[in-house]
């Protein structure tokens, strides 16, 4: 079996801006998240791509040639070039995974595959978050107990304005009292699309164990399943049964 | 319009083994519910059943008039007969709503349509739960708040071992530390399936003005929406278009 | 009970470029379908917007006193403003009510509430199509026999790049071979979407008493259900539990 | 990767009282299905099982140790032994797969998992059937082309009575007239389901490449997917958080 061409996009602007950042993932965090997925095996080919690259980094060949991408990003959804969010959704409903990342929740590629302003609230306050896995026995929840505890992040509550997840992995519980769909799976297309809540800057989160366990679950779920697919709308002149007998 | 038919079942055990509940609920759990419903308006014609009665309150000429019938049941699932399952599942098939209530998430007729245990992990600790709406706009919301409280309520966590629902309007936080999908829809043929998690016959929550309202909100959302349908496998010998040609 | 405002929305282009059209449909499109909502209820009010009117008749005042829309186009897709599009998905998203028909699959709004490239086969070849209904018992089949059938329609076929429908209500087999999901049901934010399938300008399809009655149908199923809600993101600082005891 | 342990399980009636039937199929239907797994790769190791043999064919060992089931049944799904529907439904619910074939829709195991009745309309005219492939990307619809045909076949029509599919892969037009969803796709706990129409016992259905391939797909698709669930509902007396500060 080849090795999964898997990239991580990062926004790449908060590590330079804010020296606690960039003490945490002085790589910058797509490079943390890269690291982890790489530690996970040697099925996984990873690489990184930010939004200062040309193109984003993200060049018509190199999305043609990733088998899933991971998204992180916050401060400048805007600035994504709406011709790159074009590409991308065309190549998850092709059959590219899709990992979108804690802020990417409002990132223009997933509000365009979810169709929904995926608006949420929040609060900065340093709390403890715990996730429990609804769905045991899925294979993203691999490896994972019963819930996980990340002892400080940003708090994202409900509503979370998505369609109906196909399914529903993790739930969080905020030490504020709020609650959240922390990891949730939709099918587009051909492609696997996963949310997944945590990583705010701020924090170590690419760091812990579990999390990356998750994303290396997720990575390989995503994974493309069928054929390459190529949309288009024919017009098919010649019946399979005759007309007008 | 004529007025809707409910129908709210309890098992009606605990309230006569123990004195607590007893005095919570002096004329019975289901009769509490009744009340609530009552109160909501005039559009309601609502009456209650019990386990102990002939076919449990339950004969094929009642379920016949009922466009709504509300479950609460925890120590006799096993006492509650096969035959009245059977009956309740194709009437709910046809048309008749059904609202499953707390400890009912293990009533024979629950894990009938869902087809799975529908088990979960729980604690009577009294501890504070608080449900969040998920989806603001849904009928079943209508009048609450974004989240409300209820000072003492047993712990139901997940995992849930439900099918995904269609739609997700509540989520529990526990101050025990826990999550849970609080309020779940699902359409089986006809009908529609609400299930909702409040509700330990040792705290007073059939009292709570939110909890009447969700209820209140519930049996009008799950009232028979269209045509009877006599369920039926037809050998439909004549074709509409000519075989063979 | 107040009327629900209903809007009929027409390209407005076949009517005039191609006699045919213009003899089938001497008001416009949007007219027939709008006069057979206007005679199937006086709890509709119903009138009509167009392409060729300032902001495509689509003004914010008009989208706010809007329950439920409905929107036929073929040739222009690309002239709908993206701002017209902006303002009907996020007036969707806030409750109202939209119907897709025919060849509208490709317009913007459809694919933006999607989030898929919603195409699918195609033959103009005047066949006959038979509609089969799938769930006798859904709101939008009432009065529709077990199927019912258009002499000449244009065929779409499978596949059609949708996200899994919650609903399935009609499947359609076409004499020249193809089958297709005719009728199908989505819920986004507080909105709810149907698509239905026939309507080609060629044929009188919006004259069809079946077809009038389906429509009709769906624009009560399709009536806002619940509170309207202003989508935002906020910042709750604060917390309802304490942090960091 | 250790090899998938496929059951063929055969109610084996037919075959022995109509002389038809054994004629195509000699050495039972189930075998011919093995038959065409075994020729699909060597990860498989495949087995057959039938409703003569003690316990059906389906001890708990067996049943422990199988990976994935494949059901057809017709006549007798009376006499299939409640005990083992609640053997088979636990084991899909831990993971395994079940592949229900053609008028299995009728068998007790796959109401039980459904919660509704599966029924549709049928007709026996050895008519035309064409599957058309609703998602090309799917895994199950790998290798077969936009449609493929089997020249004479029962016919099942809609309404089938099921839950709304997780995903659509197959839907049959059929040269009577009639439409039905022939591939469907649910998850139920741990397990994958997938319902596949054609396979009437009159006719060689189960030699065809392209139903073959299709069987052979969905066998690898509904493999278990993560760990074993043993099924409980804990009482979880010590909280995570303090209760009560």
């Amino acid at each position: 079996m080849s090795r999964l061409n898997v990239v991580v996009w990062g926004e790449n602007i908060h590590e330079h801006r804010n020296p606690k950042v960039g003490a945490i993932y002085p790589r910058g965090m797509h490079e943390a998240i890269a690291e982890g997925l790489r530690a996970s095996g040697d099925d996984l080919e990873v690489t990184t791509a930010t939004l200062q690259q040309p193109e984003h980094g993200l060049t018509s060949a190199r999305l043609a040639a990733t088998d899933v991408l991971l998204w992180w990003g916050h401060l400048a959804h805007g600035e994504v070039a709406d011709a790159i969010v074009d590409r991308v959704q065309a190549r998850v409903l092709e059959g590219m995974g899709l990992l979108v990342l804690h802020s990417g929740h409002h990132a223009k590629i997933f509000r365009r595959l979810m169709g929904t302003t995926c608006s949420l609230t929040w609060r900065e306050a340093a709390e403890r978050e715990r996730l429990w896995v609804c769905q045991p026995g899925h294979p993203i929840a691999q490896g994972i107990d019963r819930c996980f505890e990340l002892p400080a992040e940003e708090m994202y509550g409900e509503p979370f304005a998505i369609p109906a997840p196909d399914e529903q992995v993790f739930i969080s519980w905020f030490e504020g009292g709020e609650v959240f769909r922390s990891g949730c799976c939709w099918h587009r297309g051909n492609g696997r699309i996963f949310y997944f809540r945590p990583g705010h800057e701020m924090y170590p989160t690419y760091h812990d164990a579990n999390i990356r366990r998750v994303l290396a679950n997720a990575v390989r779920w995503a994974r493309p399943q069928g054929s390459r697919w190529v949309d288009s709308c024919p017009n098919v002149t010649e019946p399979r049964e005759r007309i007008g007998r």
